[in-house]
């Protein structure tokens, strides 16, 4: 008999590697752990939403018929709200969780074509921005139904700004998206005639048969919001500005088992994302020397000139928010924020799972209690996820220690990781 | 027949729980897992030196015979100074690797009297200070012998400064060594006359059997660095100070295989230990609002108090410091030469394990370069540590990927986190 591959990865048609990027993104998962994870998901949604066993019950019988047909179920609206909340409140690498209650998620899982799709973001983001007091919003699209894959957004968000490689080699704009520029400019954007530093990308959707679309942001549906110091006047002179929504959407929404490759969310910023990040990094704007001398700052006299320049720009981008009127939290607020979610979850016998390296602010670390924080990641589903290798592979239900002992969950995680459930007959 | 816990636990020597506090400290090994390690640091050590095959082969024979007779081999000089810097190489947490072979070891074996030792950590104290110019050094007493168990240092540094609890629960001090003023006061050490926040407490050394007693730091083998600010002028009347050589004396240190729990070592100060965490931790000396009061920063109108509090404090801490002419780097000097040292392992077919938490600094950490590393901590021995359940159940030799594979390697870590080998007949 000769090797066959598709013999040791399972159907060629799930588990083959090839065919367009999200597949190969797309978490794998086995009949029966998808099983186990719609089962776990419609438990914790009868304990949390206090349904009847009558209702889960049926229910359950209904989900298991469905996935045993189709290896799809479709969730209820009220189900998939619930679920892209949990997602949320379950997110380890996210600080502002205590406002998970409050998402609020629209249904789009009927819109499948892309112009609509980003007609349906264009309105996520003018609602989102609620005129300044910014509103945590989700749309969800098409879930992946069995083998069928839906269309999605493949920028990270849906507001980007541009990054040009001049031929001298220099770049103007965020270093980060250059091969998302030169993408769309290959797909017949044109960019301002004077390029700057901050002209707003469009976006790419690859619809169902994974062809690529680009759809231009209308300027009336973000906000800039130009930065400057409140003392130190020559910062305003660099022109430096940031988008008031930041609305991530390339990560993939699980639920029970079933994935959203496309399901937008925006939060509010926290100002070290800005100053400590996006506007300084070396793979980013790389404006630290820049900035610095707007503040006066020598870097050859004055050794720790980037913490003085971190400082007072995180203080220029809080001010300029609140100048106009635009939701954003400093990073001592976020971690008391934080704190707060942290005691409350504990207090409701929920275990709050987060990944010390993101929720620690890059900025005064030690001055917040999450710094002095013991916290575990426990990549519980429903949780939003990057890819199947970078952190897809470890989401699995939590039971709170209880449904599988320490040991079984061990047997789980090296199953799961040695992959050695592809070679099962389950 | 009964049930006897021994059987499930090794005998009752070596394995059981009771006993004094260092036995539940040190980590437990099989005799193969020693035997494995002191295979692989013999193998290390004469690739790095250089040696012959005759010598490796003829001193293989003489430790495999050592360790069949004792449980245990000693180490030659040169050997042991080797151990006690790769060990350093090794450790995950520490940024300050670069200087690993500057090392000064002194073999200290055969003093094991708790007088002598305290002679000898003075002297220890005296000759690492070096006039200002710091000199890293790890001086080292003697290792666990098989069952036999070796007195040393329960202080986790040689200088430590008093911690008192007032009568209405106020503190006056390092509030880490409350607990450590208290033992040593009820051991007949009596503090100043009126207590100040920076008085130096002798350290405990406990004998072979376990008795502890208290030794004084000779005023003259230490030397505080009172803190001021080049412009702020009232922070000097806080009177501030800090030690000058940080000498952390409760880690054990483990090379091929044998234990040496007594092995102090020293190296000098980044400056965001003192400025960013002992001076102003909740848990240290909690003196952020203090200080901030002293740069003039209103908690109330300036949201960044905090911030800028800490990027000062760094400030004053280098200045005074290079003022007394004491060796100190600031956190941006301490990541680049981490860089540094990460580059030459990497360049030399080494692979650096690190502890990512540890590493980065607590001040304006995403400028540091640590901060955009993927960095994995191994545990790989030689090594130091803190105890069995902290550290000391991770560390195992590595062999660059090559001798076993990272299933066999799975495999080990599994073993040996179940416990499984105890139950094992090896």
């Amino acid at each position: 008999m000769r090797f066959d591959p598709r013999r040791y990865l399972g159907s060629g048609d799930r588990y083959s590697d090839t065919g367009n990027a999200l597949r190969r993104t797309l978490r794998l998962i086995s009949a029966s752990e998808r099983k186990e994870e719609a089962r776990a998901f419609l438990d914790q949604y009868c304990l949390e939403s206090g349904a009847t066993k009558t209702f889960k019950n049926r229910r359950w019988s209904e989900i298991r018929r469905e996935l045993a047909a189709a290896k799809f179920y479709r969730h209820s609206p009220e189900e998939l709200a619930y679920g892209a909340r949990v997602a949320w409140r379950n997110h380890g690498r996210c600080v502002g969780r205590l406002f998970w209650e409050s998402l609020d998620v629209t249904d789009c899982r009927d819109i499948t074509e892309p112009g609509a799709m980003a007609d349906q973001m264009t309105k996520h983001l003018t609602s989102a921005f609620n005129g300044g007091r910014i509103q945590s919003k989700a749309t969800i699209f098409q879930p992946v139904e069995g083998d069928k894959l839906p269309a999605r957004i493949e920028s990270p968000q849906i507001t980007q700004f541009a990054g040009y490689r001049l031929e001298n080699n220099q770049i103007i704009g965020d270093r980060q998206n250059v091969e998302a520029t030169r993408m769309a400019m290959s797909m017949g954007w044109t960019p301002p005639q004077t390029p700057t530093r901050f002209d707003m990308l469009p976006f790419a959707i690859r619809d169902a048969q994974d062809v690529r679309s680009i759809h231009t942001v209308p300027t009336e549906a973000w906000h800039a919001v130009s930065i400057a110091h409140p003392t130190y006047e020559a910062l305003a002179a660099l022109n430096l500005q940031w988008y008031a929504v930041p609305c991530v959407s390339n990560m993939i929404l699980t639920i029970g088992g079933i994935d959203y490759p496309c399901a937008p969310f925006n939060g509010f910023y926290m100002a070290t994302e800005i100053a400590s990040r996006n506007l300084v990094d070396k793979e980013r704007y790389d404006l630290m020397s820049e900035i610095a001398e707007a503040f006066g700052l020598d870097p050859r006299r004055d050794p720790l000139w980037q913490d003085t320049t971190l400082t007072e720009l995180n203080r220029a981008v809080s001010h300029s928010f609140k100048r106009d009127g635009v939701t954003m939290v400093d990073h001592h607020t976020g971690c008391r924020q934080f704190m707060d979610f942290y005691h409350k979850e504990n207090a409701l016998g929920r275990n709050v799972s987060g990944d010390w390296r993101w929720l620690v602010p890059p900025q005064a670390s030690s001055s917040s209690d999450i710094f002095h924080l013991k916290i575990r990641n426990r990549h519980d589903v429903p949780n939003y996820y990057q890819s199947r290798s970078a952190d897809g592979q470890f989401l699995m239900p939590y039971y709170g220690n209880a449904y599988r002992t320490r040991r079984q969950q061990n047997f789980d995680r090296i199953m799961r990781r040695w992959k050695l459930w592809k070679r099962m007959p389950w």
